[in-house]
């Protein structure tokens, strides 16, 4: 991911600084156990953890130049690391890494630094969530019109709308959710997973210390449905970001202009244009979405390893796993600073809801006339022909509106009163079970009016 | 899905016939639901459920016409279906779909659907385990080679080989369970899901009848980031398949022959070459998988409706809700029933291991060596060394196995005794943890040798 | 593909009829081909050609049924056509596919169902072409709003819209030329492609016959990345589709309303709303643009044969082939059709464009300060207070138009007169290239104003 | 993509420097031509091309961070490189980017970019082809088991397997050239793609001098279906990529070991097994084609922009447009060092097409029986049924070579001659063909015998 769109709080935990810690831990971790099990001196293990954790804390540019020095020869970077630690912690290491391979260590470590970049995600999606409630709670009672098809409906809540995508967010917190422990697991079992030269305690061990399950089985690998798994989480809540950046970037629209993006003093929209106020932050949103969701198919693809594993998933890896997550994790952070600062327009709202000349009214008319005794064809019909009469001539010299002409029509006079067709315009109905939906969205009914 | 690929019990899940089934139950649920909570004249919904049901009961290929010709006129798939139903039910029918709007009939039948093709699938897959852990159990003691890279590793045994492919499966079982939850939902809020003209105790009511859970917020439809994580389980449950799929076409190579797909008496794997016997039901479960994971990317597009919805996911749904589930149960029906009959060779395994010379045992020689005193990159070097030398010149003139070359070696003669060499050669010890593994997957030991 | 979404045309190049009557077709070439070069007798040749003729001529579904009942015993598919074949043929049928594979049989007859299907979808493409091409002529002086961001930008013509359809849809229309190109190629080459049984000349005889290049190399089969590109190029063709079906569902949004679909008489847009006209046919456009992009990943996917040939590609292009063709064939059909019968609102496109005060005119105005003597930056500050001032308040009693504004300007009075902001303010100024643009996308100008 | 996939050559075209460099001289020659054609004083011209020039050949660090923190403010690149621009060139400026838009210059920067990571991938192209065109001409007469399905069919030349990718390869480049053609496009067209401030010559101008194609239209921006199909282009190649790959990867399997990619000295294969010489180049290449492949989907979903744009495509290409080429140029470059040093091993080869006890010759006794005069449903039986009895029991007491069975079989005697089974028998038959092929790929036949 480019910089531009990359925290340095996720960034820190794909460095590799970070993954060289954690593969020290996991090597040192995994010698005490085999010292806890008698396979190594616990002397030795002693020796192992304290040098090792002296080193770590010293761990500057020059060890990583080390390491890489040694790469470049070995061609293998766990051999590498293991190398440089044995300079560092002297005779002793010879009881580090002893019957692992990479794989151990390598897959160990990627689970943790999953774990890492998802408890960030989690608490990005918080965020969100807690943006999301408070301008739901602010426009519980906001009428503005519904639309299907891009086509006005009926009016609903604005504040609704916010508490449908909220809905959608606390789903996708829970697949996260799910998602974290699908790949937080722990894999020490040697060279094709058969613990021939490991206690499986060690695994447990290790497991354990890390806030990790051990795996139930592991070849040389942790299998890769388990990312798979991961990713397609990320890519649902991308899609997510995508409909609720889509909804802003329809709101904005300069027929539209019901809500607007924060638009900073000294930002220009455009070189060529000086009244642009454009919603690029949510059209940012939208690319973003589709570069977190383009890891999903490399991932799937990585599932079908050969035999005990083949390494094709890793060159993947190494990129989506940064890409997606930092990508996810500042798309995030974006979502809930600009939902925080959203400009709403009610009025402009309520200004729209009446511009089609009230035919936004029309499947209440329609339940009337039904009530009234007229049949379902029926009343389809002459409503259908009142609401056509009013979309196609309103703003021009004959335009009526629609109840203009519904109040001309002989089929409907004398059936319902105006009472009732009062009612049925009325857009305060659409509120009627808005605190049921609060209370079954949010757990409590928020503010009333 | 072309008919090829088709099993009958779930494309009838998808047939015009099954959809019109439910349509009308969730009118007539719906019906009765207005009648109990007083909206709807309780002998009108009586009507409704008892003519339907005599129309449905009755339903033939001229019903499934006169719905289509309607469609043709009205262009619109649930008002044809309405017309028709009214043409059955009589007067009536006015109390039919009183508030409603097309989306809560189609979105919460297309819920029922998906619940009956998860059923099956959960169905085929415990098949697909049945299968797997019975091979797993036959084969707990059977050592095979373990490969990383295609390139021989260490033994292992071929059923715990097995078991990883069941613990895959079961956590693809997990996640069906999870996705069916996803989508087991029921909406019936009206045109813009404010239940402007509804009672929200009619979702319950239908809801809990078809055994869904009621909608937290639909807009006008079910919101489509629950589906998108249903078509992401299914893709994740196919690269499983593939998984498993792609090893036994491995096994089977000319080459390797440690398995063979069962070939059918009257079988002819080639038009030109009477001698081949090929992989073609596993090949064809790789291709089945790519195409169920094809739906995985349009129905994360399917997320980001505009508004309160747009009806693009429509076209989409009409075509990767059939194909994949469809795909998939033939996909996991094939899978289990080519596991059960799969021929395993275990000689040809057992040649195999020992066919590199012995080289295979280079780790536990280096561990042997590393216990001896020697320093890890010493022990590496010799045992590399001596592998090496086995490796490029066995079957020539020169050739030794390995063994051959680690006696001849005076860098480890002395140093380790013909016993542990001898122990370090031996192949059972990679089914030492074998007991705890199977406990681990299985909940049980399964076989004693 | 669903029935709702086939046109007949098209499914019957992928109907099972067809595709024998193809293998027929090779299958006598082939022998006569070798006939010619003296492999085969002449007089045998001809029995073929002719018994197989009568036969194919006869064919009916009794036939379709028995090659059924072969394959299910041989499950071998060309195997079961042979056969058939040798029943209809009699003992000369020896002399069919002689030294040919399957595979010859089936990649050139895929080919040819290509070659077909895109020849039709070439078509479909010339008659998209056709309307935009009468609809931007139509309005190549319709003034309308052009927008980036969602956000009023600047005035365009309306034709020019299109017209930038048209290009992108003349440029599909060369790739797909080219795809077309890459698929039209006849492998019969034998067993592993090195014609050990045949005479190249045979292949190149059958090519010329069927209008197909003849093979470079195949191995077994013809090689998948030229499937993999064709697939690409339906996907690049599909995602234009998408593109204006986008621009139109815009168009057609409630507060935008510039163009409408056609509604038809009897229409109904929605079950509950009678008010409803809805974009339906592009949203449709846009979901089957996903379907059809949904093929690409299979088809790179399908590249990757093992050696030879693996089969795993089969079932992919058994779904993928006739579905995106299908599915893009309609959606090219529905596309012409649609913007045939596209309903234009230019006074809607007028007043619109003056919406926003008419600080649309803002880059005009800008310049005309830079020309001024202003540096750009003062320029910019300038117009951008004045358009942002009318921006927030138009349509409040404090309103004022852009042009307001500036007159009112003490930055502004003085620099530039009254007639050079009339001109900045014109939106024809914005058709003053239309002519050179129209001559470089259709090679003329089209009607003069 | 990761440093560790990067050439420094690839990465340079990505470079902030460089997209600044380009961006000037787009500007300098807007400038000039502007100055050409009358609108801006040929003085001033000079005056911006001469300062600016010089700035951009002192470009420093100090630069970079001076426009970064412009951004900070204006939120907008192209404003703060203009602003920094003013800066150097002086009261000039104003003349700069007079009547452009950010798009003319960000668009046609791209279009540059996309050229220049063009031309060095077709120089990557043609290593690629260098390096499969000597091995192909190396090994044209070494014989080699042709396999489809993994499993042994009928022997075929090593170089032809070879020339097979080569004619792939060559696709590939002439794929890429089509793409090269799609993205050298120059947009100079103003806010909304009519030239409304500026003249359409000024266009022409600039992309003659870059080497680049005035666009037939752009609306804002350059039409995001070119940059499809390019990226459509990477990912056919990126599988041609992955097909050779698998190759290598399966020769160099244990019980193939056909081909081996080269082992360096000093080069540990796994950390735990000493023994260990993986396919670690090909493994990578096929991870890396999934990689570029993923641009794909993201790609697609850029071109359906909002009307006249709309900018959620630049986040998506800021990523996959370095990402897919530096990663492709990477797998050029490793995939054509891994070809020409790959180790092969023929009598390997010879030894594992006889390792089937000559089945593999089934093909051509099938024919040699038809020649004398049995149907071709006898033949195919007998010679399946000597071929299974091979096949099955060759290594075992009871086994016997194919050409044992056959010689033993009754059904056989006397009707095919020794001589004749002899000829069916020797693999050179399948090398007949060779020279007319290579002619076909090469254009030359290559070394003879």
């Amino acid at each position: 991911m480019v910089p531009r769109y990359t925290r340095p709080v996720m960034a820190a935990i794909w460095s590799p600084e970070n993954r060289y810690r954690i593969w020290f831990e996991i090597e040192a971790l995994a010698c005490e156990a085999m010292a806890e099990y008698g396979t190594v001196p616990k002397d030795a293990a002693k020796v192992v953890r304290e040098k090792g954790n002296a080193a770590m804390a010293a761990f500057s540019e020059a060890d990583l130049a080390r390491i890489d020095e040694i790469e470049a020869e070995t061609r293998h970077d766990v051999i590498a690391f293991l190398t440089w630690l044995a300079e560092k912690v002297g005779p002793e290491s010879r009881f580090v890494h002893l019957g692992m391979t990479s794989s151990d260590v390598l897959d160990t470590c990627l689970s943790v630094q999953l774990v890492q970049a998802t408890d960030l995600l989690l608490k990005d999606l918080d965020d969100v969530l807690a943006a999301l409630k408070a301008r739901a709670f602010e426009h519980k009672h906001t009428l503005t019109i519904g639309r299907s098809h891009g086509i006005h409906a009926e009016p609903t809540s604005f504040g609704l709308k916010l508490a449908g995508h909220y809905a959608e967010f606390a789903r996708n917190r829970q697949r996260l959710e799910t998602a974290r422990a699908e790949i937080a697991t722990c894999a020490i079992s040697g060279a094709v997973g058969t613990y021939a030269h490991l206690d499986p305690r060690v695994e447990s061990f290790v497991a354990e210390r890390l806030g990790l399950q051990a795996e139930t089985v592991s070849t040389q690998v942790i299998p890769r449905d388990r990312h798979a798994a991961f990713f397609c989480a990320l890519a649902v809540i991308a899609s997510g970001i995508e409909r609720l950046a889509t909804e802003v970037r329809h709101l904005q629209r300069s027929e539209v202009r019901e809500a607007e993006e924060f638009f900073h003093p000294g930002q220009k929209g455009s070189s060529a244009m000086p009244h642009k106020r454009n919603p690029v932050l949510t059209e940012n949103l939208t690319g973003l979405a589709r570069l977190v969701r383009s890891a999903v198919v490399p991932a799937l693809e990585n599932v079908a390893l050969w035999h005990e594993r083949d390494i094709s998933h890793s060159s993947v890896e190494r990129n989506i796993c940064p890409d997606a997550t930092i990508g996810l994790d500042f798309a995030l952070a974006r979502l809930s600073g600009m939902m925080s600062k959203l400009v709403v327009y009610p009025e402009r709202m309520a200004a729209n809801i009446e511009s089609l000349g009230g035919v936004v009214h029309s499947g209440e008319v329609l339940l009337a006339l039904a009530k009234a005794g007229l049949s379902r064809e029926d009343a389809y019909r002459i409503v259908q022909r009142n609401a056509m009469e009013t979309w196609t001539k309103l703003g021009t010299p004959d335009g009526k509106t629609f109840r203009q002409n519904l109040d001309a029509d002989p089929e409907i006079s004398g059936r319902v009163s105006a009472d009732v067709l009062d009612a049925a315009m009325d857009s305060r109905q659409h509120l009627r079970a808005i605190d049921t939906q609060y209370e079954k969205i949010f757990g409590e009914t928020g503010p009333q009016h």
